[in-house]
């Protein structure tokens, strides 16, 4: 068989590799690449040694449901653990609105398969979260961005769009937010946008998917933990689903999220992800939670603060020396990403074969705008390289932009004498 | 807010939870039931002492990824580790064909998003895997079942099935089987009988998808490892889509399994499993790794093969002793499962109401048709309980049979003064 074009579904067939997965793949074929692409959280802060201890005594054979099956919401003592978590966060959830997700991807998953039909909007930022978009392609969404200021979503866009979509005879859904220490662009929402964009949803009638992996990793040097206050915590008509994830605190090797909802919902994410994966790693969901039990998470968090503060530091003290003039960017007040625009005349796909041939990488902007534009815009991971890699990563990308400036004025004169 | 059931995809608002999946609910509230319910392989049987020692060595820290993102298509040494298990099988697969999925039920939903639109055909048969139903269903293929006889699908039903199918204008896209010690019937096909569903499916232009959990666990008193031979390893024109497990093997909790297929389908696969979990748990896919390389997989399946042979042996003289002329059933010659035709005029779910208040629970035929009948048969698993909770469950089935069909008898009688 040559081609297998007439087996794919609809989805099957439109289906493309994530520009950040790329970026992996990349990552994973070059010895001495400075990555600013995937949002990893540095392994060295990983808890490593309570790890190993949680897991030999999960491993001693004690308990065989340590490696069993196990139920598809989860672990109950981690659920009633995520529900303490979000009791710290303000939201009030009881186990029945909870479900544990392999990873905050398969939250989005659900959320997708569960409420959107082929042409059903979700409304979403200029930029988003790849991985969100992706979830929600697959469905055949028709995903609608709205422009984002400084402080979180632009209302008036998002009310003019809502408008304009109904004209249409669009079902609008959702509108899907990341509220803290946004990916890509690492903005806050002030709180008094999340109180009238939570009042818009409740006027519309239409749903709120917030997504919070970045919370517990504000900066405190400007930033407050009252600032991260979830929307979900002041909703009063269940208009609100919420997705959280221990990758970014713990590890993301373990796979293990939530989803938070109104209990009817959340009943049919359960059944949803029962014919996806019956349920998450139950060694994982194990060591989690004895992770949060035991303090580990609670102690590790000042760490992680701390830790990614300072890379933040070593990164805008980088960029502002070697690329001074050359892009700007919002001074990320938590999180792991840099979003930079590009002030020079050099589109970020050029700027990145250059950067890849210099020895860095990260993500172009047209992976996080469902409108095909961010051809100006790239961003920066800063919290997986060492500072040592990331001031070695910063002078390759000064490079990679000189270079391609020059390719520019030089090429159509390369291109005759050169090759004879 | 009220009801959601605006906010509900089609597919949403059809999602219902596996009867499996209930019953481990049952299970999971009572203190003394006996279980024949969801096919759990045995705790007890799980290589804890090599598995905490490989846990151990892998969290020292030493390497960050034990704990990282990493590929979408799976841990690159376990892809080779696979590889070489799927040679032993006969098949031959590169890594450019294979992809690590979490659980085989993931393979399985990937399967059924790349390949299915509504009302697609997915042939199987009757019964089936519950776990494939539903994956299969929540993306709504249409799902019709061909007979099977002792040695595996019916031939004649499946061509005239098709035959007739094809005439309505059905898209037949996929024939879906189990062909070793299958869930729920326990039967094994014989390998006449795979050569000709191979050409078959190559004469009609239908893909096969081999599901293959149980193939390790043929029972040597009447079986060889030859006659479990793949359709897979026969397939010259990149027909089939092969899936597989450590599920029963080595531990459910790691949720490892894998699909091999031609690779642009892989290819796709891959890119489904980027939106819906990213990739598997690091951590588990190295602990599968290490026990593949290390041997502790092939240490486990000669120990595996003669634990659930002698477990087979000890239900099957519990039914004979306490079940005889009530039940019958095909002897299994491998795998997890009795399946039992109920020869008493009483419907599973009326036996499993009354098997339930007397401590023992298995799943209802219903689940596995998906033509609506199978009210005549029960799975029982017999994998997890111990030797003497199968005994005991046996009989406590064997006093629910009765009580079934007292009640039967004294039903009409007893509404009337009993309730005076």
């Amino acid at each position: 068989m040559r081609s297998y074009d007439k087996f794919l579904s609809r989805a099957g067939d439109v289906m493309r590799e994530s520009a950040i997965r790329r970026m992996g793949t990349v990552l994973a074929g070059a010895d001495d690449m400075v990555s600013f692409a995937p949002g990893y959280p540095a392994e060295d802060t990983f808890a490593w040694a309570a790890f190993a201890e949680i897991a030999r005594e999960l491993l001693s054979g004690a308990d065989g449901k340590v490696l069993q099956y196990g139920p598809t919401r989860g672990h109950r003592p981690l659920l009633d653990a995520i529900a303490g978590l979000m009791a710290d966060r303000g939201i009030h959830a009881t186990p029945e609105q909870l479900v544990v997700t392999t990873g905050s991807q398969q939250g989005l998953d659900l959320l997708a398969r569960v409420l959107c039909d082929p042409g059903d909007v979700v409304l979403m930022e200029l930029p988003s979260y790849v991985g969100a978009i992706t979830a929600f392609r697959n469905i055949g969404t028709s995903l609608v961005g709205v422009r984002q200021d400084p402080d979180g979503i632009n209302l008036d866009d998002l009310m003019e769009t809502t408008a304009r979509l109904r004209r249409e005879g669009a079902n609008v859904k959702a509108l899907y937010l990341v509220p803290n220490f946004q990916n890509p662009t690492g903005l806050l929402m002030s709180l008094e946008k999340r109180r009238l964009v939570l009042a818009w949803a409740n006027r519309e009638d239409v749903l709120i998917i917030e997504d919070d992996p970045y919370r517990d990793l504000f900066f405190p040097d400007c930033t407050s933990e009252a600032e991260t206050r979830p929307i979900s915590a002041d909703d009063t008509e269940g208009r609100v689903i919420y997705l959280s994830s221990f990758s970014k605190t713990l590890a993301p090797g373990f796979r293990i999220g939530w989803v938070s909802a109104p209990a009817p919902l959340a009943a049919k994410f359960e059944m949803a992800k029962q014919a996806e994966d019956l349920c998450s790693g139950a060694l994982d969901q194990r060591v989690v939670y004895e992770a949060c039990k035991r303090g580990v998470l609670a102690r590790q968090l000042p760490l992680l603060r701390a830790h990614y503060q300072h890379k933040r530091d070593v990164m805008i003290q980088a960029v502002e020396r070697e690329l001074h003039g050359m892009m700007r960017w919002p001074a990320p007040r938590g999180g792991f990403f840099l979003w930079a625009h590009l002030d020079v005349p050099v589109d970020s796909e050029t700027l990145l074969t250059h950067a890849q041939a210099l020895g860095v990488i990260f993500v172009t902007g047209a992976a996080f705008f469902v409108d095909g534009r961010g051809s100006e815009h790239i961003r920066l991971s800063f919290s997986a390289p060492p500072p040592e890699r990331i001031d070695l990563g910063v002078k390759r990308l000064a490079a990679a932009v000189n270079a391609a400036l020059d390719s520019r004025t030089t090429a159509p004169a390369a291109a005759g004498p050169a090759r004879s």
